[in-house]
């Protein structure tokens, strides 16, 4: 979390943006007056984004007695960006315009733990094709705009989220090293090569996070923590807007903090992980009917508890009752502003996990930090890790559009 | 975890103080050279410390065909900090030269949860009293010194942890709202008035940070966690320096995170909280011999495990199990460079708990985090708590004695 040059200058450039995206269309004086940044660091960040072609003066209005005032907006057509998000069991790209709206996606099933890297690797690069092919600005560029096409409505990266664990039977494989933004180890190297464009890799758990932080319940907040709910279940922390990393970028595996001591085995090695309770596998070992997939199985237990079965209702209570037990833990540690559920057992199982988890958080956290905290879904229309991704690709991609300083001070910031 | 131009100015004066702390005797291009600061901010740094009074100038050494270096020290008799832990059972304070070694204490027994305002701050002013007739500062001095004492060689001020919740028999009573470094609410106000010195108060759990990002393991580290283990059970965390406290200042309450769900009774009236298996009294329970009072009860505790009593030894072993699966917690969430743990019971049992601990994490938390993981006890000497609120009563003065910019304009830092 600390701040060099350079990076106060990426964070007034993020801060900024943040901004236009947040109003639609706004001005230079608003976004001074609404956020921290003074008008002069606002309109030189304005000046740079309008060069880089990403922002555009949209109209003039009237001022009292000064210079019409320019209003500004997002130049979607700029570019395009990818965000992929790589599951446990498929590979999903979303393509997006610069406003970060989607235009076009991609899905396809891939099992993870069975694939090697260069499966993986072909599997990825095939969405991303697909995705972009079927684009509208792809769809309406005449054949051979090549390099042109690239500078001016082209893709200007891709962001792929990739688990930072694969867990076969044997046990928790990291499958990567010294993940980050910045980074992604060989593999990246050999997915930008394939792909063919500037390309950044995270974690989902972190996308999910810069996602709300950009554009959902997370905005403005000082604390925000994401949980993401799916195969695997973990959480993203977002703190005054800069993600907790840790040591080794693997922060937010709340899915893998003991619940209950002994309790059920997880696949990750240890015993009684909140994961064990509340991801997809087990909400479904608990139904017990077989299905074609987890997916198709959960819209089944849905359904059933749509339909009011006994059994349908009683599980999603039991559910909720350990996510909330694990919602207050979080409460405790982190004392949020907000916590945002997504994922895509959120998705379909939302409406009833988040009462009855709430009810076991408002029970068992303290009660000022419970107080204090807001527990949503998120609002994010989008599939939220790619969203996240698209959003790390665009930093990607404006910090290239920078001049980063040539020496790092980095300073530790006040208590 | 955000920086103004006046945060940047502290921050900076903190980590030129921290690296003079740490180094004992040093000069500006060995503290230049070491940390993240240039030479240019060290040098006015150094003149505003050196203008304060808080560093001299020791010695001058020779350099290879330039002028000589100035060795700088800390000027250990500029004046002295109160630093005060006021915990469930006693109040202790502690009084330090501004090098920060102790230089007299008192502690005297106070039952928290059953006195009230008036009380409490009778009995940390006598303490505080008591403890600065005590150093060695005060007993040389002249009678009627008065304030040209406390501007030579006073106490530049003091620093009060106070738990942020009382247990009282129907629950956590909050005791404070908004407490914090800057802070205090009315109490806070109170104590300052009969204290009559600058007074700062915060949380301990925040003290235990602090100390160990200033005086401890801690230094350098960028993910650090402190565990305390007391009669309560918590945990501090610091990001790159900077503390996290979350939206009200509660952040850190591991102690009150579920580990064993519906398991023991908890006084925060939830069940299953770390601190029912590891706080105090939940040890001396399942000790079962009755003492006068909970530091004698861990004290004889500890003999029997020394004396090789199988019951000691075999309760130590579980309590050092269910401590490390919550240290696994803690792993798992922050991936931090270092977990700390300190507080009373770790003094008395710590050799016998942290080995347990460490073997128990080693196997429930995540392989990579917890490889990149230090745990270890403090190797502070002093009262923790209270060395940090010293910390955090220097920090005050150092503010105080700053010139801070009239505009805040915060922001948000990288990703």
């Amino acid at each position: 979390v600390a701040t060099t040059t350079s990076d106060i200058r990426t964070a007034s450039r993020f801060e900024v943006l943040r901004g236009v995206y947040a109003a639609g269309s706004t001005t230079r004086q608003a976004l001074a007056a609404a956020g921290p940044l003074s008008f002069a660091t606002v309109s030189n960040v304005v000046a740079e984004l309008l060069d880089a072609g990403v922002l555009v003066e949209t109209a003039y209005e009237a001022s009292a007695g000064g210079r019409p005032r320019a209003r500004l907006g997002v130049n979607a057509g700029r570019g395009r960006l990818a965000g992929v998000a790589v599951s446990e069991t498929h590979v999903r790209v979303e393509v997006f315009d610069l406003a970060l709206q989607q235009v076009s996606s991609d899905q396809r099933p891939l099992r993870l733990a069975e694939v090697g890297a260069e499966e993986l690797v072909a599997a990825i690069t095939a969405g991303v094709t697909t995705a972009i092919a079927g684009s509208p600005a792809e769809r309406s560029e005449a054949p051979g705009a090549g390099r042109d096409g690239a500078h001016e409505s082209g893709v200007l990266g891709a962001g792929v989220s990739l688990p930072g664990y694969v867990w076969s039977r044997s046990g928790a494989v990291p499958l990567f090293d010294g993940m980050g933004a910045a980074g992604g180890g060989a593999l990246g190297g050999r997915l930008a090569r394939e792909l063919g464009l500037p390309m950044v890799t995270d974690n989902p758990l972190k996308a999910a996070a810069l996602a709300e932080l950009w554009f959902g319940a997370g905005l403005g907040a000082r604390t925000l923590v994401t949980v993401t709910l799916g195969t695997g279940a973990g959480a993203g922390v977002a703190l005054r807007g800069a993600l907790l990393r840790g040591a080794t970028d693997s922060a937010g595996e709340w899915g893998h903090t003991t619940l209950v001591l002994d309790g059920e085995h997880c696949r990750c090695g240890a015993r009684g992980c909140v994961e064990a309770y509340v991801g997809a596998p087990a909400i479904l070992r608990r139904w017990g009917r077989p299905a074609a997939d987890e997916l198709t199985g959960m819209a089944e237990l849905a359904a059933a508890v749509r339909a009011a079965d006994p059994v349908a209702q009683s599980i999603v209570q039991e559910i909720g009752r350990y996510l909330g037990a694990g919602l207050a833990n979080l409460v405790n540690i982190f004392n949020p502003d907000i916590v945002v559920l997504g994922g895509w057992v959120m998705d379909q199982l939302g409406e009833w996990l988040l009462p009855a988890a709430r009810a076991t958080a408002a029970a068992r956290a303290l009660a000022r930090p419970f107080a204090a905290t807001t527990i949503q879904r998120s609002l994010i229309s989008a599939h939220r890790t790619c969203l996240g991704m698209a959003a790390f690709a665009l930093e990607n991609f404006l910090r290239d559009a920078g001049v980063p300083s040539s020496r790092s001070t980095p300073i530790p910031v006040r208590h």
